[in-house]
C-alpha cells in the first residue's frame, strides 16, 4: 500500500518532512462572517434564533426550543438500553479516568513570609462548563467520558453537553456515556448556534463560562469568536501518531497501531520512525497484508498515501530529535528502556511506553485524557484535565509591618512609573516612628 | 467630585450594574483585516516587512533588522544607570516575586496501578517565551518583571522581550527591569508586526511557543489571529478594582486605592461597596478632598465619573454576592476576618485582605502576579503564572498484564464506535491462556 518512505540522510529530508507534516487551519473569511451572524442572531434572538439555525441545518422540526433539552432520566434510560457489554466498559473506563484524573486536582496553598503577610493562591471549580460532542460519525463516547470527567473531578458546579441530532437521530451510546460522566444536561444542538448559545445564554440553554470539546471549521471559528466572553479549550487539528520502534516489536502490531491512527480520517497523520530499515520493510509488509481487513479500508489507505510515512533514521538519538521536531499529539515509544527514553522527550501530547502500550488504551481506558495537543501544539500546551476546570485567586494578606516594609519598596518604583496615587495608597501604610 | 452612587435595593439595580460594568472588546473588521495583512506580510517577508512597519509606525529610521536587538549588555547598562533606589527597589521586588512564583511550579508526577501500569504526567517548560511590553507611558518595568519571572522560574530556554521604542526612545527602567529578570534579548518592535515576527519568527526574531503581555486593540487582534500557531495568555481589557468595605477604614485611605485604579487610563474601573452609607459619603469627601493633588488628576476624574461607582448593599453577605457576580480583577476585603471572608469569594483575580493591603502593594512588590484575569475573565482564568510557561505530557507505560485487561476493555468500546483498528492493536495485546 502507498505511503512516504523518508530517511533522515537524505538531502531533502527537512524540508519532505515539513511539506509533509504541514497544517495550518483554514480560516475562511466566509466561514468567519457566517459564524459572526450567527453568533449574532444567537445573541439577539436567544432561543427563537437557535430553534430556526436548528431545524435548518440538523434537518430537524422543533416547535420549541424546551424539545432540545435532555434531563438526566433521559440519559438513564439509554444507559439502561445500550448493550451490558458496552455499559460495563463505559463504566470501568470511567473508573479508571476518574481515578486518574483525581491526582491533577490543584489545592489551594498559602505561606506566611518573614512579617508575617499570607500569600497564596485559591483554587476554585468553575460554576458551569459546556462541552460540545460532534455528531453524526464522529460521536464517541470515549470523548464525552474524557471531556465531562475532568470537570465533575474539578466540582464544577454544572455539566452542560451540546451535540447536534441530524434528522432528530441521537447516539445512544453518547448519551449513555453522559449518565455514566454525570452529565447534568444534554441539549441536542450543534455548530455555531450551540457555541453562541453556550457563551451568551438563552432561555434554555444557560450561559456558561468555558467551552471545551472539538468540532468542524464551524465550531471552531465560532470559539474563537466567544473567546474572552468565555474560556475556550485549544483549537484540534487532524489526530496524529508518531510511533518510535527499535525494529524489535511485532510488525503487525506496529501496522495496526498506525492504522489505529489512520481510521480517524482522511487527514490523520501517522508515522513511524525507526533505525531498522529492514523492519521498517517488514512494516510495510504486514501493512499491505492487513489493510484489506479493515472495516474502514479507504480511509486508511487515503490517510496513509497522503500523510503517512516510515522514516528512517540514522540512530535512536536521531529518533528523539524528530520525537521533538514534531511534537506529537501521541508518541509510542516501542523500544526497550522506554521510561528512560521519555526523559529525552520535551513535547508531545501523551507517551505511549513500551511494546504493550497501544495508544488505543489510552483512546480508551488507561486513565489519561484521549484530549490532546495537536498540529506541533504540544510546545505549549497540555492534555484536557482537571486543571483546564479550576481557576486560581491570588491571595495577599499584609501584616502591618508587612506592609510598611513593602510599601517602602513600591513607592520608588510606581513614582517611576509616574502613577502617584499608586504611591500613595501605598505611603498611607508605612507605620510611623512612634514619637519621641 | 463625579461618580456613579448605586444602593443594592434601588429597583434597577442589576441594570445599572450591568450597564456600569459593561465592556466588549471592540473587535473592529478593519482592524481585523488590516491586522492579517501585517501577519501575512511578515509571514512571507520576514525582516524587510518588520523594518518598513516599524520605520513607518514608530516613525524611526532603521536600515536593518539587526539594529533592532538589543543584546544583554545593553540591559546591564540600563541598569548601571538608573537611579540607585529604583534599581534596589527592582531588585527586592524581584526576589520576591521570584520567591512567590517558585512555589507554583508544577513537577512531573506518576503512580502505578494494580497490574504494575505506569501512569502520571511528566511536565516540562517551553522552549521559548515571548513577552510583549507596551511602550510610550504605559511602558511599565513593574510588568517587565512580572511576565518575565514566571516564564524564567519554570525554566524556559530562551526569555524574547519585544517593545515599541516610538521615535527611536527607549524606557531606561524597562530595560533595567529586564536584566534583574534575566531577559534573554530585548527587540525594540511593537504593534501586531511584533507579533508576527514572534509568531512566525524572522531571521532576526527568533520564532517562540507562546506570547504574553498586555497591548492595544492591534497586538490583542493580533495573538487573536496567531493562536493556535503559538499559545497566547488572556486578551485584557481595562484594569479594575472592587473594595468591599465595612465602613472601618480610614477613608482616606480607601480613597486613595481606588484612585490608584482609577489614574491608569480613562477606561479603568474602581468601585467601592459597603453596607455603610455615611461611610460611603466620607469616602466621597475624602475623594473630592484629594483628587486635585494627583499628578494624573484628570484620567483620576474621567475614569471615576464614567465608571467608577460607591455601592450601598444591605450587609456584608450581600457584599459578597456582588463579588462573585462581578468576578473583580483586583478585589479588596477592607475588613475585619478578610481571611475568612475570602473563602466565599469564587472568581477574582486577587484578592487582597485586610485594612493594610492596598492593591498598590501587589501591583509591584508583595510576590503575586499583576497580570490578572480582567472584564469578569476571573469566572474561568487565572493570574499569569509559572504554569503558563510549562505543560504536561501524558504517561502511560503498560505492564503484559496491565495492557491485556485494558484491552479487553477498550476493544468492545472501540468496536461500539467502529473503529476495527483501534480494536485490533488493542487485541494484540491480550495475553492468550497458556495452552494445556
Amino acid at each position: 500500500m502507498k505511503t512516504h518512505r523518508l530517511a533522515t540522510t537524505e538531502a531533502d529530508f527537512d524540508a519532505r518532512l515539513a511539506a509533509l507534516t504541514a497544517w495550518s487551519e483554514e480560516r475562511d473569511a466566509e466561514v468567519a462572517t457566517r459564524v459572526s451572524e450567527i453568533i449574532r442572531a444567537v445573541r439577539e434572538r436567544g432561543d427563537e434564533a437557535l430553534v430556526e439555525y436548528t431545524n435548518r441545518f440538523d434537518r430537524r422540526n422543533v416547535q420549541h426550543a424546551s424539545e432540545l433539552v435532555l434531563g438526566k432520566e433521559v440519559l438513564q434510560a439509554a444507559l439502561a438500553r445500550i448493550p451490558q457489554a458496552h455499559r460495563e466498559a463505559l463504566e470501568m473506563a470511567a473508573e479508571r479516568v476518574r481515578e486518574y484524573h483525581s491526582r491533577q486536582r490543584q489545592e489551594s496553598w498559602q505561606y506566611h513570609d518573614e512579617d508575617g503577610t499570607l500569600l497564596g493562591q485559591q483554587v476554585t471549580p468553575l460554576d458551569r462548563a459546556g462541552l460540545y460532542v460532534p455528531g453524526g460519525k464522529a460521536a464517541y463516547p470515549s470523548s464525552v467520558l474524557m471531556n465531562a470527567l475532568p470537570a465533575k473531578v474539578a466540582g464544577v458546579g454544572e455539566v452542560v453537553l451540546v451535540s447536534p441530532a441530524p434528522d432528530g437521530v441521537l447516539n445512544d451510546t453518547v448519551l449513555a456515556a453522559a449518565a455514566v460522566a454525570g452529565v447534568d444536561r444534554v441539549i441536542t444542538v450543534g455548530g455555531a448556534q450551540a457555541v453562541a448559545a453556550l457563551a451568551w445564554g438563552t432561555d434554555t440553554v444557560p450561559a456558561v463560562d468555558k467551552i471545551v470539546g472539538p468540532g468542524n471549521i464551524y465550531v471552531a471559528e465560532a470559539k474563537r469568536q466567544v473567546f474572552g466572553k468565555v474560556g475556550i479549550d485549544m483549537i484540534a487539528g487532524p489526530s496524529e501518531i508518531l510511533v518510535v520502534c527499535d525494529g524489535k516489536t511485532d510488525p503487525d502490531w506496529i501496522a495496526m497501531d498506525l492504522f489505529s491512527q489512520a481510521e480517524h480520517d482522511e487527514e490523520a497523520q501517522a508515522i513511524l520512525v525507526s533505525p531498522d530499515a529492514d523492519f521498517l520493510d517488514q512494516v510495510a509488509a504486514s501493512m499491505a497484508r492487513l489493510v484489506p481487513t479493515l472495516e474502514r479500508e479507504d480511509i486508511v489507505r487515503t490517510s496513509m498515501a497522503n500523510r503517512g510515512a516510515l522514516i528512517l533514521a540514522r540512530d535512536l538519538d536521531e529518533c528523539m530529535v524528530l520525537v521533538n521536531r514534531l511534537a506529537p499529539e501521541h508518541l509510542e515509544l516501542s523500544m526497550d528502556d522506554a521510561e528512560q527514553w521519555a526523559k529525552k522527550v520535551r513535547h508531545a501530547g501523551a507517551i505511549f511506553l513500551g511494546r504493550h502500550t497501544p495508544e488505543a488504551l489510552g483512546d480508551y481506558c488507561a486513565g489519561p485524557n484521549h484530549v490532546l495537543p495537536t498540529s506541533a501544539t504540544a510546545r505549549f500546551s497540555s492534555p484536557l484535565g482537571v486543571y483546564d476546570f479550576q481557576k486560581r485567586s491570588s491571595l495577599i494578606g499584609c501584616t502591618p509591618a508587612g506592609a510598611s516594609r513593602l510599601a517602602s519598596i513600591a513607592s520608588p518604583l510606581a513614582r517611576s512609573e509616574s502613577l502617584t496615587a499608586h504611591a500613595r495608597s501605598a505611603e498611607y501604610r508605612i507605620l510611623k516612628a512612634p514619637e519621641a
